[in-house]
């Protein structure tokens, strides 16, 4: 039982197919894992282990903190430009076996880094889902300069491939920092044209990455409480399961709950 | 006995009336809590569980964490967006018994979200103060739109009210990212201004909530060390104590201790 | 043995010459270092206890971080800022006692918030490696106001007489905040003039303060992933460890590894 549980606040219970939380996880140790599962485990969908970070742990601690998020029904799952560079060195096979042998659950498929074709993409998504794993594949590049050539009827056309091809969710990308990159201007304003177009899409399987606190607000305003939103801080999920709800100046009243 | 001890350093210890600190509690789990104590449990006096962040942990763990407060005399209390959510949905009793049986000792009374008239909010006031709690009131909106639209006077008459109706402390309200908002501008400076008329008021009575560092320095440079200081994020809550004391470049040298 | 072993990643073990990480303890608990050591234990080399907070903690809690540090082969020293209180107070000889019994194994010597003459710079440090610690100096002032006043001749100027006199690293101040100081504008942008010059001293004893992502991934572009930086975060330090390796989008490819 909750705090002050007469307020009558309500969401959607996990497992969730919309008003999903993807937290970065960019090396948590165990005590704090611990804290944040207690604290709101039942507030994060999916856990992403930042970029690369996970091949700097020990095996034992990557498989332990995997344990820890799975018992909370939270599915971790390695970074995306770990999985670039495993493919870029012709370890794809090899990436996706150490990840099962972890205790990864999902895995994400991106190009920020590196060149792929739409036909291996597609290939890669269709295998990897094939193993048993749930697909993520991220649309977005890492570098600003590169990013900014995808128009947005590129995104749009990715975005369909991909879930054509058995993704089950589709991040847009916008890195930790959350500033001059896909949806987000160089302050980390959201442009909110580029948001409406990509919205059309099959808006269920999107997750917007949403580092900061005014692209939070902005989406679940526009949106609702059930927009889907990835690369939060882990002592940000409190606060924005608090927005999700209106149980927070920035959004509460405003919201069809 | 502290390391370097022979440095001299000194601060009116707990309880005190002034030179409070005020740190914002936005879902810290135990160890993290335990943590804090330990380095820095005696450099902080109230701890807020900001706005509604409380309503969404379970009540084991809430009562967990005021117990640990209470322990090291830190003063533990819900944030001000609650009660005003309690009290839009009329259960302003409910919300001051769970407060009671959940272990809270002080209530922070606010309308940074909501409409409250000026005699409504004196008899809250005063129903809490009787009730046996710690009372402290915010002034300030936590919108900047309507925020700014509260000049300096109508602050001054608020903050004299709320004294009058029996206030033990009166925040001046800068939300977790102190921009555009009461004393501080877009970029999160200080109206100096501003400040110097709020000043006139009862100052040992005023907690200025002071997010980022600049205004930290700023208030400790103007009032000395004891200025009540607000919304301390808790791994700056040392950071801010050797501030007080001269130990940190800003301060070191300029203050009369 | 790491996750995700046959991607082949490396650097220079410890104890190392270069590619030094030193990070900024702020005051962590103990709960918080043991994750950090665990998590990233060997990604540091040096952890300064920031300006004077190690003054504000119990003796036993200092002893215990420090002995903790040790034990992970990082080497801790007290800031810059408590040498200076010390010598200001004429207590020099008791802050490197306290020091050596607290377990210190080395003193930063620093002039940011005071004026030393070089010859008692040069003294003070010949003394501090007499007594068997090793020495690292900051270069630069605290107050932006002062810092600009020192030129970059003058800088180089005291990087080699410190390093004559025995310093075993140079620290190029920039502070935890990183903003209109030293080698960074007013952005916390890289100064390229400036950089060039001072690089052309010793370049294996300067350790770069460099606490914004973009100082850090600048720095490593320039000079390599064995450049030596300082005043990282500790929830920054696997970060940082992924980018001197390639592994993150910032420097993946574009390093020679």
């Amino acid at each position: 039982m909750k705090a002050f549980d007469f307020i009558g606040s309500y969401r959607i219970p996990k497992p969730r197919k919309i008003g999903i939380t993807m937290m970065l996880d960019k090396g948590l140790g165990l005590n704090a894992l611990n804290d944040l599962m207690e604290v709101s485990g039942e507030y994060i969908d999916l856990a992403k282990f930042g970029w690369c970070t996970s091949a700097l742990h020990d095996r034992d601690l990557v498989k332990d903190k995997i344990d820890t998020y799975l018992s909370y029904d939270v599915t971790p799952y390695p970074g995306g430009t770990l999985f670039e560079v495993a493919y870029m060195k012709n370890k794809f096979s090899e990436f996706l076996d150490e990840s099962d042998k972890l205790g990864f659950t999902a895995i994400e498929i991106s190009d920020g880094s590196t060149v792929i074709s739409p036909e291996e993409r597609r290939n890669i998504i269709s295998e990897t889902k094939d193993r048993g794993f749930t697909v993520i594949s991220e649309v977005g590049k890492k570098n600003p300069k590169d990013d900014c050539k995808l128009d947005t009827e590129d995104r749009v056309k990715l975005i369909n491939s991909d879930i054509n091809a058995g993704s089950d969710r589709i991040l847009i990308e916008a890195r930790e920092g959350g500033k001059g990159i896909g949806i987000y201007d160089e302050s980390g304003n959201v442009k909110e044209d580029e948001v409406e177009i990509l919205a059309k899409t099959d808006m269920e399987k999107i997750i917007w990455e949403a580092p900061l606190k005014n692209q939070q607000t902005y989406l679940i305003l526009k949106f609702g409480p059930n927009v889907n939103l990835g690369n939060i801080a882990p002592d940000e999920v409190t606060a924005l399961e608090t927005m999700r709800r209106g149980l927070r100046g920035d959004t509460l009243g405003k919201l069809d709950l």
